[in-house]
């Protein structure tokens, strides 16, 4: 199950409202972050196994970019709900097919390196699923980032397989550095592994509206009725997410369990960290281009993205990032990255819409 | 008469050798900098008087651009020959009109500051020229420039007019600095003020093939074969600088003063000087654009171009440079700006010649 889904504006100007991440050739590949996504599960599913869940956006975006993925298994949302009813929708659709399915949760828009180690701790995952437990795999911290949520592991129930005690919200940087050092965290990725029972059931347990409503969908899902019910009930549906509208409360309850990663992996927050995911040339450098001529001079540690045919000419500075797109321009610091989110919020203030 | 020649590629990529600086607005007003040179001498001249020599490439531009000025007195060579042929031709056109007059010679992609202190120079330069000197109007140097060819002044001979001893090359930077500490020299702007007769006269007798070619060229100017004589003669005439043909020997011969000129200038030799030249806003920020949208978080000091429409963000960054243009784009430090000389000849030799 891939969520393609979110605007991604740090990534301004490549990644647009209208022209998320997921849909860009971000890994340094010929794939978008979607289609790499795919790629990377076609040892483990069987593409009439993958679901994709979207928005009316990029349906048919989505559509073209995985021609192998059956229609019925690209799910559009009448409208965005947070990722909880974007996961319960998809999860009721695959127990209809198969009520004893296990399913692992991406998001559309990450990188994952160490291909082999991946599909190892997935399939890990799975056997830990196969117990009933909701899984989640945790991604072992290489810094004291404050941008995620963490989860704090306790006992190893299993090999490889430790038990949850509980999700974290974004910390302090004092407390992530705390984090860091005790070993006993991990990076809450967004990843999840579990038997579609046992997580509908789960669901009905903590959100038992949310539950009822998903029900009404399926129950007209193979009706004529099936666009009326599907946009009037999902418009009501809670907007909440996985985290705090199930895992949580899941974990305080003892059914939520880890899986410790320690693969290369990135959400690709902005610029800098798309450079950190990458390798880089000689010089340190991540150039991603379409058409572009770079011409690099004395550049190093630095990030040049470009979707034109452009010459893009950079000379004598080091950890920049510089990103040319047909109709926006951006230059800044590595660390000042993040800064993009206010830029983008000065173009929409400014009446620039059009531009974010 | 307003020398409009040269391809100015330390400006690219927004000056290329198809549209050289002169031919865009760098003022920072609605004027490019070809419109401002003749607007800057309409107190001084009517645009009858007012002659242009220009290439082929140009010619449609420069007469479409200055609409006041007669078209035959836009003066367009057939191949480029250096600065001495074309200020011999167009001394030898308004000769024809007013053996009395008394040329000034400017270069079409200068800026200069000071009005009203630039006309009462010129004027003070007219004067001196009536004696049949031949008249430089040198600017008090500002810093110890390795860029420009020098004038050594000596004692002065009328107030503000001084008599030249030689013309020196452009300097060491110990040569340069041991200049500015005298007092004595001052920077060889190109810009001279003289008779026309008294400039052929030197010109006859210092370079006498290229004054016989340029007088059959006149010769034939009102005739049927004006053009057939004038590409033939034309291409023959010797290529080198009114500096080396006539300035340097005049000199020597004690035919040349220069008057001192004290009015901001620049030759706008790349966008660092562009920049030096400008006032910057509040932060220091140079900001040229046409339709683009500017957004400038924490930038300071520095030059950002645009001639597209597109939105231009720049964060975190002091002393660089930013010219975003239809096809090609260059970020780059100001005390880098010479180098896009390197970046030119790179793509040069790389076959990308559609872009310099």
């Amino acid at each position: 199950m891939i969520l393609a889904g979110g605007s991604g504006t740090r990534l301004w100007p490549l990644s647009r409202a209208a022209n998320p991440k997921f849909l860009h050739r971000l890994g340094g590949t010929d794939q978008t972050l979607l289609q790499a996504t795919v790629a990377r599960v076609s040892a483990l599913s069987h593409p009439d196994q993958v679901y994709v869940v979207t928005g009316v956006a990029h349906a048919a975006a989505v559509a073209r970019q995985l021609p192998r993925v059956p229609e019925d298994n690209i799910l559009v949302e009448p409208a965005p709900r947070d990722s909880l009813a974007a996961i319960g929708l998809a999860a009721a659709v695959i127990a209809r097919r198969d009520p004893e399915a296990v399913v692992a949760v991406y998001s559309a828009d990450h990188l994952i390196g160490r291909q082999e180690r991946f599909e190892e701790l997935i399939r890990l995952a799975a056997d830990a699923a196969e117990t009933g437990a909701l899984v989640t795999v945790g991604i072992r911290p290489t810094r004291a980032e404050t941008g995620f949520g963490y989860l704090h592991r306790t006992e190893q129930i299993a090999p490889g397989v430790h038990r949850i005690a509980e999700f974290r919200e974004k910390p302090s940087a004092d407390v992530a550095a705390g984090y860091l050092a005790s070993g006993e965290y991990l990076w809450n990725a967004g990843m999840f592994v579990f038997q579609v029972r046992a997580f509908l059931a789960e669901l009905e347990r903590q959100r038992p509206r949310l539950h009822a409503g998903i029900a009404a969908i399926i129950e007209a899902w193979d009706g004529p009725d099936h666009e009326i019910v599907f946009g009037a009930v999902w418009d009501d549906l809670e907007k909440i997410s996985v985290d705090y509208g199930v895992m949580e409360g899941a974990a305080a309850a003892g059914k939520v369990v880890t899986v410790p990663a320690d693969f290369p992996w990135s959400n690709i927050g902005d610029f800098h960290s798309l450079g950190e995911s990458l390798d880089g040339d000689a010089d340190g450098n991540v150039v991603l281009t379409d058409a572009a001529v770079p011409t690099l001079r004395g550049v190093e540690d630095s990030v040049v993205v470009s979707t034109t045919g452009r010459v893009v000419a950079v000379v004598g500075l080091r950890d920049v990032v510089v990103v040319d797109t047909e109709d926006a321009l951006l230059v800044c610091p590595r660390d000042r990255a993040h800064e993009v989110k206010q830029v983008v919020d000065g173009l929409r203030a400014d009446g620039h819409a059009a531009h974010v």
